[in-house]
């Protein structure tokens, strides 16, 4: 039985995970009967349309009932800190909270993002760490202000099914975007491809170097023309910069990914977790080009989400 | 099998929907392994309370599960026109949201109003249309800019049930409002009065004429007392200037209905949509009177929705 | 069969009440038939988190189906007075609102606070009293202007489980608070406790009391020393005043529960309904003692409200 999903650590198997969700996805209704009388709790912070939707789908395949709890809309704000006085903004202390909504629900999903005022409390996640700590159920990471495990797991998924040798060459490469964005994602992908047999490169603008806490061993570069020769796999995304915590770096458009660099490729397939904005982060002829397959990714949440849930629905 | 339910036109036979809708609201749970498995996305990018809730309730009478998304709240902006850079607000291109949201649901119902920025934009139905176009599964019309054809459909019913001629003479009435409206259930209920056998009029004041397109060959006239005579049901309804588009003619408290405009006609039922603004659209001495038979029309929805999904799920 | 859930008055028969909800809450899913076909509507016209969890984790253990609407967010705003001309922010009344909700589902529970704008508007309960009126199904109350009902019978199903007396000493100690708090948390809990067998004491600083109608025959003393001595339990509770509406009287620090005044109680267990403000109402070294049993509390939400629902369901 899986305790927490926090990150690809508390996967045992990765590529026995993979291939279990590939086989949910044939025949997605087969445990049915697995979350008869559970409830999932799905927390958010912030806002999702893919997390959220193939969530409940997920658990929806698995006979579980879901309640969605939208915490600032639905709630009010909660607190993380300790021993201090609450007469602020805070209407409740996440120890409350967590063991209530742990008491309710079987299992609990959290979305929660970073918020740039620090990077160290960033990095802290506090507010998943609080609802591990405090729920008294297994937590999924819905995304944290670091992780995006749930997205990474179907990413090698996608890769896993569109893969036409059995290393293939698979390059991340920054692209530009209008605001400041977390590297969760990115983070969560380069640590999930440490345990995928791929020969794996990361390549961004000088600055953008990501915690090599999660890059580990990833072939490392700043030039995205050669970092995309003979690439099996392009995956795009932008992030914030680590180092100088929050920056954008503006005037970057040259990184923008379109079909002209997708071609001195080795046909590569293109990736990226959406939302993506379109003639930002990519041009229109590559999005709508037989390179992508975003939607497959994207498809594949409702899976890797639902093994997810199974692991921690088995005793 | 029903591919999109967008207007009457999706509709192959007006009469034996009715019927067979009112045959499902005598036993609402015949059908309901019907859905088992299946899942309907309920897309809102506007309030909502009886599409919403009879949507749900239509859904779980098939055994469908259900997923409500508010696209601005939950969610983020999505962007309908094509090849622009999207460095503004919009966060994803209804492309992939479509796409996305249509791969983990076997329908979806959209509601999109009109934003009274441009007559062309609003019934160009951009929202409608990009979900139609890209979702690749059935598109429920859950109010579009221009039309609201499951509100039709359910008013449809509730003549039939009340008629007590074989051909009534059913007016539809404009009164007053405080707001610019849109013209979608006046459009959309002049398009299904063409499949329905009554002698239909259209009374309003002058410049309020509503698009030809929709309106064909009813009856159109400017006297609200000679148009209610012998009518025998009096569908109440505002909506903002179609020709001068989105003006509300202020000053027109006179349009208002009373009971004592009610007692001038064949002892006609009185119809709305609702919400109903009481005192400004329709008096309270009207609202409060056994002509009513609005709560019908409300409770109908549900019955007109269930026959749609029905339709989209057999195969 | 029950009719509506308003306030204890609605509960023929308390301690039976009280030891059939805890049964429930052995054997949760024992009447998960009782509710196949029929719909539970949450209409919230504030912010929850317990109630709206409880309450969905409730109708789902019954089987029933639930649909959610947060009448602000969703919707729009509900006029309440009658006769007026709706011209301004309320885009429909109450009346027709709760029918058509009435319509579509077969119980509907329903939150709304005081606005404290007028004692007498708020005492008046329009909101809920509306819907009982006009909905034409059994309503639920789930936090009204004035009463609490399920916390209260949640509390006191807590308080049966812990007691180690037949007739424990039960005091509900005021705290401090930042902001002006409805009444209707210690209305309710005063007004449940006439039907329990306890020595019930209730102590605040001078200009808080609350009203007659609901504290009737407890002991009010304005000593917290005094009244916590040989103290069984302390519901601690913070509340704006009654007579002079809504005032909070600020600096009252030295009411905050601590450890060290729970220690001169007879091992007195520590109840709140949550949420809590730590260190402005109770103190960590409070809250984090042997002495709470507050999760408990929030716990047993679930089957004082499967209990209601039930007897609602039962015809």
């Amino acid at each position: 039985m899986l305790n927490h999903f926090f990150s690809v650590k508390d996967c045992p198997d990765t590529m026995g995970w993979i291939y279990e969700a590939l086989k949910l996805k044939n025949n997605p209704y087969e445990y049915k009967g697995l979350g008869i009388n559970k409830t999932l709790g799905l927390i958010f912070f912030n806002a999702s349309l893919r997390t959220r939707l193939s969530t409940i789908k997920a658990a929806q395949n698995l006979g579980m009932e879901t309640i969605t709890f939208d915490v600032n809309k639905d709630g009010w704000q909660l607190e993380t800190t300790h021993g201090g006085v609450m007469d602020g903004n805070h209407v409740e202390h996440i120890r409350e909270a967590a063991a209530v909504m742990g008491g309710y629900c079987d299992i609990l999903g959290v979305r929660a993002f970073p918020t740039f005022l620090s990077k160290r409390e960033d990095y802290l996640e506090k507010y998943l760490r609080g609802f591990q700590e405090y729920a008294g159920v297994p937590i999924v990471n819905l995304e944290s202000a670091t992780l995006h495990p749930l997205q990474s797991f179907a990413d090698l998924m996608t890769i896993e099914q569109h893969k036409k040798k059995k290393r293939p060459k698979v390059v991340m490469s920054w692209a530009p975007h209008i605001k400041a964005l977390p590297q969760a994602v990115p983070n969560s992908f380069s640590q999930w491809m440490q345990y995928y047999d791929a020969d794996f490169h990361i390549v961004h603008p000088k600055g953008m170097e990501l915690d090599t806490k999660f890059t580990k061993n990833a072939k490392l570069s700043h030039n995205q023309d050669n970092a995309f020769k003979e690439a099996d796999f392009i995956y795009v995304k932008n992030w914030s910069s680590y180092h100088n915590y929050g920056d954008i770096q503006k005037n970057r458009k040259e990184w923008m990914i379109t079909l002209e660099k997708l071609q001195s490729t080795a046909q590569a397939k293109l990736m990226h977790c959406l939302p993506v904005r379109r003639n930002v982060v990519i041009a229109d002829n590559a999005m709508d080009s037989q390179h992508s397959i975003i939607h497959d990714q994207a498809y594949n949440r409702v899976f890797a989400t639902q093994l997810v849930l199974k692991k921690m629905l088995v005793s």
